[in-house]
């Protein structure tokens, strides 16, 4: 139990950094921790549930000499909010931010950043399709990732001081360039959340298959793209709008791809088909060995399932 | 403990035939299980673990006196394994069978079919990621669909008593049209396969990303896809040749769909893309409320999640 920050500023009360306000508390790793919310339903909510310490109605107010602060809100909205918070930073402060996109977030938040305060950009690989000051738990970053993605002028005291929260949180820290970053997740992130809100759609709008069938019918797959499709609509749409390139880049090479499955099967070339579906079970394979997800069949959801042998 | 059946051969026994036989024990419904698989190691598996009471290396004596015969191999060898058996059948034995398609089914084994031997297709809505005769447990049966496509000359006294079983085995059973099962299921369940194996495919040979970065950091959403995309190869092939059509139109739907989201992501028309995302949640709400998937944060897997409220 070592305090990392006398002073912890959250602003914006989502899962993450109402994550963060449970496992920082557990641990005892801040001194302080101070919650902003633009919504007045959402402070009134962190204030019953007594999620921080103290709750604030103004940005100037909550990160007053905070030597952390987190910028939690979705992606569109970080470089306002810093412009708002930059007058009130106490000298040597550190600001983080959570965002699922590092280079838009680095070119909207960098410019206000004062002398004398340090960024260190950072990207929690932790949620569930739950969002609200009520979501957060404090385990929620115990065995994921946390990348940083420090500027070349950070410095390295402070990324190290961030960094060691982090992983008293009980996350696991990697640092990754912020455009490779932005690649790195539009693959495993990005894409697929467009991709699975795009087949639910499809489902919604299928007048031969009534809303009830695909409801009912629904645990031969398509129930794992539904909880997908359930995340935040305004983080997500934020991310995409912001991860542009990227997402446009690696949509372009999956309809490719699709567009060669579809034609074998229209060609009825099954050789094809099965080589292809041989090969994506090795990657399976490989995220259960380095502990990213559970072996259990069927995430362990079916009642009375054994764990794989 | 009712028997309902003196004598079920299991046809194929891989995670679907071993989830019955375990089923069928549990419940004392049948007098006699017998099992064939053509691969000299499957049955070796069947009968070191005793997954049946008889393993037979011949689909003659594996249907002998049966009252019940459960097709359980790929869609593509159903027509040529009903054609095998044919001759050996029992008078007034009943022949279902337990593939994802239905019509295409039915076209290759109903020729087939003996007078006085009847048959019931069905389609059990479940399975996990696993396969093979060791991945069957004796509830994976439990609160999932069974559809039954009875044929229009289908006898209902042998529907009803296959009906029995598979109650009894914990199921709920619901009765389609075929063509009308594949079109529903393209869109629950053999599309987002094929889009899961397409993404976890470009993620594979994606040269800027390596194969290490996917698998640490594929919390994010890309693990569920990978989960989906470990399903058995040859199971999946079939399925996709012998359901050509629904498929086929499903993914064009599918694409046209992507291509409007890529295009506002394109445009940046955040109001379109906030709009589609909100309306994608009420059909998660919606698969919960009918008690088909849980609503624990991440199914669950993220230690000390709470149950959502």
């Amino acid at each position: 139990m070592t305090v990392i920050y006398d002073r912890v500023a959250l602003i914006g009360l989502g899962l993450i950094a109402g994550s963060m306000a449970h496992a920082m508390r557990a641990g005892g790793l801040a001194g302080h921790i101070t919650g902003y919310a633009r919504s007045a339903e959402t402070r009134q909510i962190a204030q019953e549930i007594d999620l921080c310490d103290s709750v604030h109605d103004n940005l100037a107010d909550a990160v007053k000499d905070a030597d952390l602060v987190v910028l939690a809100v979705p992606v569109g909205a970080m470089g306002s909010v810093m412009a708002e918070i930059a007058p009130h930073l106490a000298k040597g402060a550190t600001v983080t931010d959570v965002g699922s996109v590092k280079q838009s977030v680095i070119d909207a938040v960098a410019p206000h950043i004062p002398d004398g305060v340090h960024f260190v950009p950072g990207h929690p690989l932790a949620g569930t399709e739950h969002s609200g000051p009520r979501a957060g738990f404090a385990t929620l970053f115990v065995n994921r990732w946390w990348l940083l993605t420090p500027l070349p002028d950070s410095v390295e005291t402070a990324v190290a001081r961030l960094d060691r929260l982090i992983t008293a949180m009980g996350a696991k820290t990697d640092r990754m360039e912020p455009t490779h970053h932005d690649l790195v997740l539009s693959v495993t992130s990005h894409v697929p959340h467009l991709i699975a809100y795009t087949m639910v759609g499809v489902a919604d709008h299928l007048g031969r298959v009534t809303d009830e069938e695909v409801i009912q019918y629904s645990a031969a797959g398509f129930r794992d793209f539904t909880r997908i499709a359930a995340s935040d609509p305004t983080m997500w749409r934020d991310v995409f709008l912001h991860n542009k390139d990227a997402t446009l880049d690696i949509l372009g090479r999956f309809t490719e791809e699709l567009f060669v499955l579809q034609r074998a099967i229209r060609m009825g070339d099954g050789q094809q088909l099965h080589d292809y579906f041989t090969r994506t079970r090795a990657i399976r394979r490989g995220i259960i060995d380095a502990g990213q997800d559970t072996s259990v069949p069927d995430f362990g959801r079916t009642p009375g399932a054994q764990p794989a042998e």
